[in-house]
């Protein structure tokens, strides 16, 4: 921690804040610049826990030197992790997709869209039973009616099923039915819900929150992992700015920034971000060149008539063809696919 | 709604749209411009639920003409609400101050932070017992015993008490102690949450999401009063921008937005705003001059030791010096401070 | 200026940095934190110029310590600026509002304007005459006779006028007819324009980027006071966010900011920010609660005839209203109106 | 365009509003819904310059259907358009990789990175001889000593040549000198510079605005091309968001957005957008994934000693390494490299 003094902080503010970090227990090693005073605070920062020095007298800012997050930080696990899931895992060396509905709407619907999607090469089926929506008057979701069709689905083609939970209600459901469990972007801050999906034992995918830093994600990811959960997988699914042209702005540069900081897995989700079947393709061959872990893929056998999200949806043909031409990408990054 | 079609497109594809729209028993009036066909359809737009016309063939884009939340449109309960809580109310004719602590850390900084935002004028308590913070380890909050401090100071000092409530759990203890509710920035989308509180009979607040637009914002209200409670008061407290010389971006322009799309009242949050002490003071008359029913303002003994926000906390002498200050300013608004 | 080494930074880096800052005159103190050491530097940080600290070997990261504008910047001019210009001036102890319609469209209407708002209280007349528009089939202005007619109206009427320039020849044109130049907000990093307005001799309004961080913004003016003119006023007019409610979002917190940073007056222009009639006059009145120094506002003799911004206008009896309302506002800011 | 009424309009604003329309010689089409009434609008749409519809009596909102811009538009040009640049080309079938040095800092420095560059692969050497530098006091470039050492790199190197143009001035200049002149960033909408550059004759690359939507970028270019110039490229390089991470939020989805409203071609800068040489590589081959035409790639013989953005330069080697990574996925796409 670096505390920067005003340019006009007096001799006494200065010892001042010196004083209070060392009765703490810590050491202090100043710096004298011609224009301002610079304390650089040594030892163990959480004994100032409790002490704002943001509004010490003469304190014009405080600098951070270290992450406040540290069980996903690369820094202590240099080694990227892989997160088993079922019979497969997620993380180098693969490249993963998930890909079925966005909303799960019947049986027939979900159990077709497995069997295509497996078909296609997929090794995950996604898809809604508890839709977070803005709307209080649009769908949302099927519930443990959902859950069932998805555990049927996994049973009858082998896919690794995963479900988005957005309560503990969904949450206590869910883990008796589904391989994997996902955190939506809107609960990517719902601190209980985090803690309670660190301590469900199952292997979690936390969606990047709308408008968050890559260090509030990281942060978010550590809720999880400081329970007792290390199966942490991140996705990026594009951030809110000023551009209408796309629904989000798919950060994609945000893959190779987290690869840098955490050791954890990051897929990509094309299909959220864009908002638009149209891009799909391009936007995922991207995500695998840009060294994603994965994809996750909206899939519907009708997409015109989806309960929701039907215009970002590819249709099975659709998803067929991109899952081939994705391939070569995948080879290039000597990923499996 | 209306339905722009490709200028390309088809007269095959403009009878399918047509057709599709009437076979729902909906009415459609077509016209037909030089470059581009639009297909405005008239009757009840529910009747179209689960059907994509962005993705039928030749459609451009859907535009929506009517705003998805019923409850809280001024346009259908053109009178500006007023919300009884305690024995006091927020809306018309009042200028409500909140103030207190960020987080409550003990008996004592609470009852002495209520007696003195009394004494300034404020009439309602807040104080955090459940704290949602980035980092898991970062202070998250005192629970149940906070509650206990906060029914107690509301006792001695007749002020009306408001705590943020981050999930079911918080929810269902704090109904036993409060007079109103929180929810915060974070939950302003936990619609489980939302749905809850609309159920729980409390008057709730309702924080903007830091990306959250205007039209979210009153969804988001929307899942409460659609579940029976119309006790509902906005607050603007800061969106997330690109700037960094201040915590948030306090978007004012929200409140006459606001007011002119809803009959519920506005409050606005200058201390998480901003993020900084010496920015509270002339935003809260700004806020005050734009037309907010209240304000909601930190307040700590001893700033500099917080356990959380203490740069934007006010010592209680600099608040009750802003009480002074913003005294003018409600008269000028016709408010009762 | 601030080095923070790579918590596995290795003696030899650490020391390469250290040499590399004193073989240039400088200083350096050391500062080793149990994880991450930090190199301060002491001295004429110019002596560094040509020289990346941030991609020697080991730097995690470079914090600069003092800001780059110097000649705007409160910390070397403590007492806020007036800007004089012809017989009045924009500073302290006053409210300057400078009032007329976004684009001057013939010699009627601008000196209809002019009478009506001097009637009504402004001290300025506004007018486009050189129209930065998005399209380039959208009206572009009237160029030097626009001009000649707000040289004569600011004649018959005694206001001061004010007019934007885009470009060097409008510059070279404008320098002959108006009192005080304007650079909008797109022409906030042009530098070379910028350079031209600090060498012209006349006062500029600077109004804000769209996307300029307040940073930016103060380098912008340092770019004109640079050339040796310190007569500048800055202009908040709203910043682009993601939400659309608003045509921009105003960032009023950016007065204080500015304040607390320099020296030099800051005015708020509601009409653009909001882009709405109806939210001009609650902003207007925010704007001069939270401090500004004055008000730009757009008002026609009839919006709806505009040929650019007409929603935004005012009419003179709505003009004349706003004027009378925000005069209490004024004298509690003890600032004349 | 779509004129859409409040809801409650009277039958008298309405026929007001068509009344207006039909007096300028264009057709209405009413739609009444059972909660708003629609007018469409039939015909020459410039024939309402001058009349805002926004703020007619009753009016809700006006909706454009068709785009401002035209002869960049896909819609009016659907074939893809290749743009000739001396001996090369810019479009379908080539991957065009830009590179050389951020600013031009000497004529061996300017040489060498030219040979190494052209050896590597690259058909084109970027360089800047002006500057736009956030401070005045940053290093602004070497002018006109810059574009010979330029002209001179072109000769000896057989790659064609990009520099940025600043102002009229800068512009003058350049033409002497160089094969292609870069608008960037800042002046995406310095309309004079636009125009001039519209009739300058040479091939002109157009950087997105810091802050400007897909629409307003292909706006600008409509500036250009409406000037007589159909030879543009455009160039994403980052966008202004609320993550810090990475410098600006590099947008590769505006790729295939741009692809489907325009027949131009489009290239990326990953250096501008991540302003990290570690993040260089990566959104690099994540831009020829989703279908970019090109890159502009910033080299330096000695990155740490760079007058400007050294951070986000590439060592000689580290390109060479680069151009051998990107040739398969050039193949990928169907692109010579």
């Amino acid at each position: 921690m670096i505390i920067i003094m005003k340019p006009n902080a007096s001799q006494e503010a200065i010892s001042q804040v010196t004083k209070l970090v060392e009765s703490k227990g810590l050491q202090v090693h100043l710096s004298k610049g011609d224009e301002v005073t610079i304390v650089g605070v040594v030892g163990d920062k959480s004994k100032l826990r409790g002490i704002n020095m943001e509004i010490s007298e003469g304190v014009e800012k405080v600098v951070q030197v270290t992450e406040s997050y540290k069980l996903v930080n690369k820094k202590f696990h240099p080694e990227d992790s892989s997160i088993p899931v079922k019979h497969t895992s997620i993380g180098p060396g693969t490249l993963t997709v998930m890909a079925g509905p966005c909303a799960i709407e019947n049986h027939d619907q979900l159990l077709q869209c497995a069997q295509e999607v497996k078909k296609a090469g997929a090794t995950f089926l996604r898809g809604g039973a508890f839709k977070p929506r803005t709307s209080p008057y649009s769908f949302q979701g099927l519930e443990e009616e959902g859950l069932r069709y998805m555990e049927e689905a996994g049973r009858a083609t082998g896919l690794a099923t995963i479900c988005e939970v957005t309560s503990l209600r969904a949450l206590s459901m869910a883990v008796n039915y589904v391989d994997m469990l996902q955190i939506g972007a809107r609960n990517m801050q719902n601190f209980e819900l985090l803690k309670e999906v660190g301590r469900s034992g199952l292997p979690v995918m936390l969606k990047r929150g709308l408008a968050a830093t890559v260090d509030e994600w990281l942060n978010a990811a550590e809720y999880i992992i400081s329970e007792g959960n290390p199966h942490i997988v991140l996705c990026e699914r594009g951030i809110r700015t000023y551009e209408t042209a796309t629904r989000n702005t798919l950060d994609l540069s945000a893959v190779p920034v987290i690869r840098a900081k955490s050791h954890l897995p990051i897929i990509v989700d094309p299909s959220h971000a864009t908002g638009v079947r149209a891009l799909v393709e391009h936007p995922s061959q991207a995500a695998v060149a840009v060294g994603a872990d994965g994809l996750m893929i909206e899939v519907h056998p009708c997409p015109s008539c989806a309960l929701s999200d039907g215009p970002q949806s590819l249709t099975f043909s659709q998803f067929a063809q991109l899952m081939t031409e994705l391939k070569p990408y995948a080879q290039l990054e000597n990923r499996r696919l």
